[in-house]
């Protein structure tokens, strides 16, 4: 882990941990509206940022400590964005001018997306676990701890619905790029650039023009009964 | 978990790959229901499928990767059963003339539920956690994957519920069998498809003749009172 | 862990299974709310009592099978708990005339909720996690199980919400002063039963005078417009 972490471009480094904050950041928002006390805001913001990771390295083996218990940097960044969203922020957004839109929010969230998944990616491949298994270890890492908080407020998961802009598409075609190039023997710096900025770019994209991912459909209407009453017994 | 495998009986070790597939059906069908995006289905068939028997062995100690990401033709399986029924599933139905009644799905369904019931404990009596552990790996092992889709998709987790037909205990059921006779001497063999044909019998008739469980209930209705008392402080 | 309960005071020990028995026992009153079935009570009682510390270990890496599965009494206690509020307990409780009021099972909460505070919490030390990580595996102890059993019954998390008397706060304010006093020097005992004495007091006070936690809220209602388009989009 911290093998890892020393390998990472410093650039990227300072992205996860901006990533860290940008998560903790929606999880405290996201408490404050479902009315939950300060510490079920500060436990929702750890949930958000920490989440994706931690079950990737439940599933990854990685054993020990979690991640964020072993470097607490991690913890203490989550605790500090929480607390000062909940104290000083809509101060300091009207001091920087932020308020007018939601434009910059959506675009740190972007931010964060993009380099947890690659982040994650990294952490996969450095597994040993292949192609399959380390996409789906930045699409985790990524989009976990925001499924987490949505099923923990009783909100359908906002990652999986085909009914907002494109968001667990942009991860996943972000980590694959980076996979696949990396395993195709492209030199690492490339290879987590070119994923990082797709990710980012793609989730851009989508988010201001509002793109949805492509819907899971049932190509025939005659099977919804079906499935009703498979569902029903 | 390679040499539990290769111990198992061909015939188990199918039922199993089978389980997989119909359980990854199963969630594909609800993300479709739920609007979800492809990507949501292809998670949310994932967990369906192979999240049971994740938590059984984070709950076991197993260490290690995820068993599907160690042998990665589950994943495989569950990749390709959730993309052919977003694609190819009403036609290949048709073809085969599914499509009248529900009643093949509930049974494919209940064949899995018995294969990964009688896994599932056998894995619990391999790590030696005695009948009471052994007997919840096997009940985990079949409804942990669907309460968490439920989880998910905010449903009330239809294994726990006691409003449609028996799902859980048949499980439990056909797990204890196995786990008694193993741990009384008999032939592994034969306990083993015991305890999977009376699990599986158990299923289809509480399916067929709309069997429900015994309900928790607490004896006395002025109960409700100090309960909604209690919970409501 | 073994070493860990033999070195707690025997009457700490007494307390951790008493809140055992009080989660199983408010695990199986809400599943039979739910109108769940018989397995599926035993099932949230097992994740209200069990859940919370089972998490902990998970994040501190303890490694091995989970708690209650090693220490099988633990599981014992929760069973027996169960089946016997679903069968024996209308009358019992009418036998000591304990059904007027919900007073004695905020009670029974309460000395639940102090005495898994204090064990988490000394987990968390014994793993070397520091001030911070002890103070949260304290109150991951404590108030993990009931998140998950709201988060599978669909209900907003208790713990988590400040729009009921305060929960997750006693149990913080008690870790945190168990964890500084005992890093201060302070004598094992006077620092355990200090904070045991501090939690629950407050947890008393708290639902005796239904005294809310410090609510999570930003500070500017024009805010509430971005939040709602940023998680929209």
């Amino acid at each position: 882990m911290v093998a890892t972490a020393v390998c990472l471009p410093q650039s990227l480094v300072a992205l996860d941990w901006f990533g860290t904050a940008a998560f903790a950041f929606s999880g405290t928002l996201t408490a404050a509206r479902q009315d939950m006390g300060v510490i079920g805001a500060l436990f929702l913001a750890t949930i958000t940022a920490l989440g994706g990771g931690t079950i990737r390295d439940l599933l990854l083996g990685e054993g020990g400590q979690a991640f964020w218990i072993k470097e607490v940097m991690y913890f203490r960044v989550v605790l500090l964005t929480s607390v000062l969203t909940l104290l000083a922020w809509p101060g300091l957004a009207k001091f920087f001018n932020l308020e007018d839109s939601a434009w910059p929010f959506c675009f740190a969230d972007a931010m964060g997306l993009a380099a947890f998944t690659i982040c994650g990616a990294r952490t996969g491949l450095d597994s040993g676990v292949g192609i399959e298994g380390a996409s789906l270890s930045g699409l985790l890492s990524a989009c976990g701890g925001g499924i987490m908080r949505d099923v923990i407020t009783n909100e359908p998961p906002r990652a999986l619905h085909a009914n907002r802009s494109a968001y667990a598409t942009p991860a996943l075609i972000g980590a694959l790029i980076y996979v696949v190039l990396r395993e195709g023997g492209v030199q690492e710096n490339v290879a987590l650039w070119t994923g990082f900025v797709v990710g980012l770019g793609m989730r851009i994209v989508a988010f201001s023009l509002n793109i949805a991912p492509l819907k899971a459909r049932l190509r025939e209407s005659e099977w919804e009964s079906v499935v009703t009453d498979l569902v029903k017994r």
